[in-house]
Formats: structure tokens, C-alpha cells, sequence
């Protein structure tokens, strides 16, 4: 991803939150401390004692949170704050002091963001950019829609909206005057399936250092590419009616659904062997400390397991330690950020 | 819940899960440190240190934990075991300890348990008691299947067949000789409902001690009962789509579903103001730090709001800190256990 960004000529700043670790976060800029960015202060304030000094926080800012996040920019080089109303404007006014900002725009997921297409949206823009308490830095959208998508061909239709919009915004603010601003996009999935970034000056995928079942089967990626998995055991087997129960429950996976858009029945997670050879079963419901498989042979009871998961992040931030495994041994523990 | 148990002359064996503070389970018992159940090993040795003496670890063990549960047990008055197979009896016989051990029992959830109306559940048992590596304790059972309900009439017909499950059961391993064994059952759903507890030996809820948004649908609780919520504030809003977006997301508050089974637009929990009055607005999509707000008039940016969570659990679970309220204010501080 670093590579593909760099052959684009376009700023790499990949989020950090699948991870959560200083470790992965070099990894991500080839040994480096780059810009990264982060979706929560205390992820930021962790990664700029790691040495991170380039940050985006790429949440709205609450209000109450402005004090915090004016103490953590006062001590690194740039933290990137994101805004998408006047209220919001208006709160880092008052605050007093001067804050590097991104206008957050949708797209299309229809989650944060201003309408690029809304004359307010552009009314909006020109106060950040006009504002004596911001630094305005440009655009900023995350095309969560992708997920919505069924194969790759959809992934790229998404990605050329995400850049689209952007762009067309921009032309529009340039036309009331406002010089070039930075267009930065991030999603895994259109991140992933083009083969070079374009119409943009910075990115911000995220999923992609771990990847998982879900992207695996929406087509960002091929299940070997999968590298966060659960390690669990068998603890009862049923084959009477064709059910095991599994030591990895809610809590040691997450309760996302993945790729049910695809797949209705695609249940809580990839089953695998030890190997990450996918078995033929399903994790069909997770209590709090029990999953259940379903398998035409369950497996008996002490059979070991690997899960990959349905949605990385979510399942990476339940740990309080990444055991990374190299030919089948451990050989280091990596301890991920927590809370907010 | 307490009172209950003490009145209809059951012992009293909380879960601890729902909220893995010491703090909280001496709560359960009155300040005491009485009999408890957790659902990890992690949970069994932190309140171990804190001083309970007597802990049913209700899941059934994986065989490479028993190293560390025969660790524990040595420490301890009771750490009893939960087995459902032979497979499992052979890992126990061969670590060469004694163990305190339940036969888990399957009441009608089809999770985790033996068939109690299968011959070969009743060998099962036998072996178990008459293993010379077991103490045996008695019959287990959890009836998760009352959170299938749609109602109080029907978490109270599940709450006969849980205990009827394991006198028919017990009765049927008299005639083979075995003398009077416990009967343990627990889900927050039928010991909620029942106005004493009959035809049991000992009580095992947990959720009761929060509640949540699920129980007070189905029927277990009402609102005013449920005693977590996560604090959250508006930093979207969007009129013109009728939305808004809070700092709350999947690591927030969990993905699950909540009582979908009764209301599919229930949402990811009960979105209320700070004195925990709902409000007409839908939770209606998780992403990781977003949650998105359905509303015919979506608060503005910088409004706080409370989450009243759909599984209290899963989402308490996901804090390394409970802040006590009290008349509004912070009074107290309580981390719970994490990690497995």
C-alpha cells in the first residue's frame, strides 16, 4: 500500500486503528514515523509519545474533547482535527487557539460529512478557510460504502466516486477563491482494487495491514492475505446434531455480522485449521465466552483452531497483546492502545 | 436476587461476568465474599486474589487450561470444573489431581451440555461419579433459550423446563444409584420472573445485576432497572437526512443486536438523555468510534446523550473503567478484570 502510494505520488497517512501498536505503525511507513492517523485522542496521544508527530483524527471532535486535543497539538508537529459544521467551527473558535482542520465530506456512505453538492457545504468551507483559528488543510472523506459492495467492479464505481467528489468540491471552492487544498481519501477496500491512486493527494486506508474475511470476500484481497487470526478450542462436541462449541466468543471476536450482504448464513468468523485452511464450518452464534459450530463432522473436544475474523479491527482491539507467531512460534508480543 | 435465593433456601452463586469487578460481586453478596460463577480463568484467579474462595468456572474447560485450573484450585476452598464428555473426563483423569466437577446439562438451548434424555448422558455421569480423579458436585445447566422469549409467559415456561431438565434428570441417576447431587441452573431471564425458586439447588445469575436494554423488552426488568449506560456526545448532525452522529461505535457499546427478535429496527441500544429519559431516535449503524442516530430532529453537535447498552455484558466489557454516579457526580472508580 506504502509502495503504491509512493509510485502515485501521494501522501501516505494510514490509519492506525485496526492495530493500535507503535510496532505496526512503523511497519506501515517501512520502518519510519509517518503521518498516520488515528480515531480516537487517546490513540493520538499514545502514538505521538511512540514518536508519531504527524497526526490526523479523523472523528469529528467532540466539543468537550478540544481542551485535550489542543494539549497533545501543542506538543507534535501537526495534529489534524476534522469538522463538518458550524457548531463545530465555532467551538474551536472559542477555544482560543489554532487548530490544523479538515472539512469532513461524504461521499455517499451518509455518515459524518457535508453534501459536496449543498451550497452550504461550500458556505461552510470558506468560513473554516477564512477562520483567524484554523489552519485549513483541505477536504477529507471516507468512502465506507465500499463495504456495501459484492465485487471488485462495484469497489472500483465507489472509488471513483469517493475522488470525484472530492475534486468537484474542490474546483467549486476554487472557484470562490480558495487556493489548492489537500484532498484526502481512506477506505481498505478502494484503497486496495486500484492500481494507482489518482485524482487525490493523500490516503488513508487502514484494514488493509491485517485485512480479514469480510474484505476477503468483497474482493480487497485474497484469504491468504488474511494475517490476524483467534486461536480457540474446541470445549464441547455434539455430533448428533452436528454442532461444536468453541472457546471464542463475543468477547474474543467481536459480534460483527461481515459479509452477510453476500452471504446471509456467513456466520461470525472464517473457521481454519492451524494452517488457515479453511474447514467446513460455520460459527453460526456467539455467546459471550462460547462460539457454536456448525459442521457436518464437528470436530472433538481439544481440537485447536484458527478463526479469522469478520472485521479485524474490531476483533484486534478485544486483546490486550498481539502474539506474533513466525513459524509457528511466538516471537514477539505487540501491546495495542485501548479506551478513548 | 439475593433475598430471593435466601428466602426459597437455594444457594446463591452470582455471575460475575456481566461486570468482573470485585467491587461489584461483593455487592451480589451484601459485602461478603460468597460463592460465585465466572466464564474465564483470568476471571477465576483476579477474584481468587480478591478473596473468593468459591468459584464455578461455567464453561466448559479446554484441555491445555487444566494445568492452570488445578493451579487455582490449590489456592482455593472450590474451583469446580464444567465437563459434558468423555473426552474431557480423560483430559481431567489424566492430569492426575482431583477436581470439583458439574456435568453440564443441555435444557433446550442447544449451546453447550448433555442430552439429559439420552441413555448414554446417564454413563456419562456415572463415570464421572465414580471417577476416582472427580469429586462430583451435580447437574449444570444455563437456559440461554430464554432470550429467545417474547414475553414474561414465556420466559416462565422456560424457566420450568430449566429446572425440570435436571430433577428428571437427577431422578433418573438416582435409580443408577447416585446419591443426591446439586442442581445448578442460571440465566437472568428465568430468575428474573420466577417469585421463589423451586425444584433447584442453586442460582446462577448474572445480567441482573445491570440489566439492559434487551431484558427490559423481553420482559425481565423494566427500564428504570437497568443501571449502565455509556455517556456520548453529538458530533454530527444532519437534519436534511434526518441523522446524527455520536463518539459511541463498535468498541463503544458491542455490535449485538439487542431484542431484534421482537423489534428488527430495535437499534444498538437505547438512545436516552442524561437522566436516562429514551428519546425517539434509533441507533441504527455501528461503525468503529461512529455510531449513527435516526431522528425526525437529530440533536445538535455537542449534545450529550446516554446509551442504555443492548447487552450490558459485552459492553461493559469493552471499558477498563466503571465510573460510579451519584447525584451527577463521579463518586467512585472500579476496573474490571480483562483478557482470558
Amino acid at each position: 500500500m506504502r509502495q503504491k502510494a509512493v509510485a502515485s505520488g501521494v501522501k501516505f497517512r494510514p490509519h492506525v486503528k485496526t492495530h493500535k501498536t507503535a510496532e505496526i505503525a512503523r511497519m506501515q511507513h517501512g520502518g519510519a514515523l509517518g503521518p498516520i492517523t488515528v480515531s480516537t485522542l487517546a490513540e493520538a496521544e499514545f502514538f505521538a509519545d511512540a514518536g508519531f508527530l504527524d497526526i490526523t483524527y479523523a472523528v469529528p471532535i467532540p466539543p468537550e474533547k478540544i481542551d485535550r486535543a489542543a494539549a497533545l497539538a501543542r506538543k507534535i508537529d501537526a495534529l489534524n482535527l476534522l469538522i463538518d459544521s458550524e457548531p463545530a467551527l465555532r467551538a474551536l473558535e472559542e477555544h482560543g487557539g489554532v487548530f490544523d482542520v479538515f472539512l469532513k465530506v461524504d461521499c455517499g456512505y451518509h455518515r459524518a460529512g457535508v453534501d459536496p453538492n449543498a451550497p452550504q457545504s461550500v458556505r461552510l468551507a470558506l468560513a473554516i478557510a477564512h477562520s483567524p483559528s484554523i489552519h485549513f488543510q483541505g477536504l477529507l472523506t471516507h468512502a465506507g460504502h465500499s463495504y456495501n459492495a459484492r465485487s471488485v467492479d462495484e469497489i472500483r464505481r465507489v472509488a471513483a466516486e469517493e475522488t470525484s467528489a472530492l475534486t468537484r468540491f474542490r474546483a467549486k471552492l476554487a472557484k470562490e477563491g480558495l487556493g489548492e487544498i489537500l484532498r484526502s481519501v481512506g477506505s481498505t477496500p478502494t484503497a486496495s482494487v486500484v492500481d494507482r491512486f489518482e485524482d487525490v493527494d493523500e490516503v488513508r486506508p487502514g484494514n488493509y495491514i491485517f485485512y480479514d474475511a469480510f474484505q476477503a470476500t468483497i474482493g480487497s484481497c485474497t484469504r491468504a492475505d488474511c494475517a490476524v487470526s483467534v486461536l480457540t478450542t474446541v470445549v464441547g462436541s455434539y455430533p448428533e446434531r452436528r454442532q461444536a462449541i468453541v472457546d471464542a466468543g463475543a468477547l474474543a471476536l467481536s459480534k460483527d455480522l461481515g459479509p452477510d450482504h453476500i452471504d446471509p448464513k456467513f456466520g461470525y468468523g472464517l473457521v481454519c485449521d492451524l494452517n488457515l485452511r479453511p474447514l467446513p464450518m460455520r460459527l453460526v452464534a456467539l455467546s459471550q465466552e462460547h462460539g457454536k459450530l456448525e459442521a457436518a463432522a464437528p470436530p472433538p473436544v481439544g481440537t485447536q483452531l484458527r478463526i479469522v475474523p469478520n472485521h479485524s479491527c474490531l476483533t484486534a482491539a478485544m486483546y490486550d497483546v498481539y502474539h506474533v507467531v513466525e513459524h509457528g512460534n511466538v516471537v514477539e508480543q505487540w501491546r495495542p492502545v485501548r479506551g478513548w
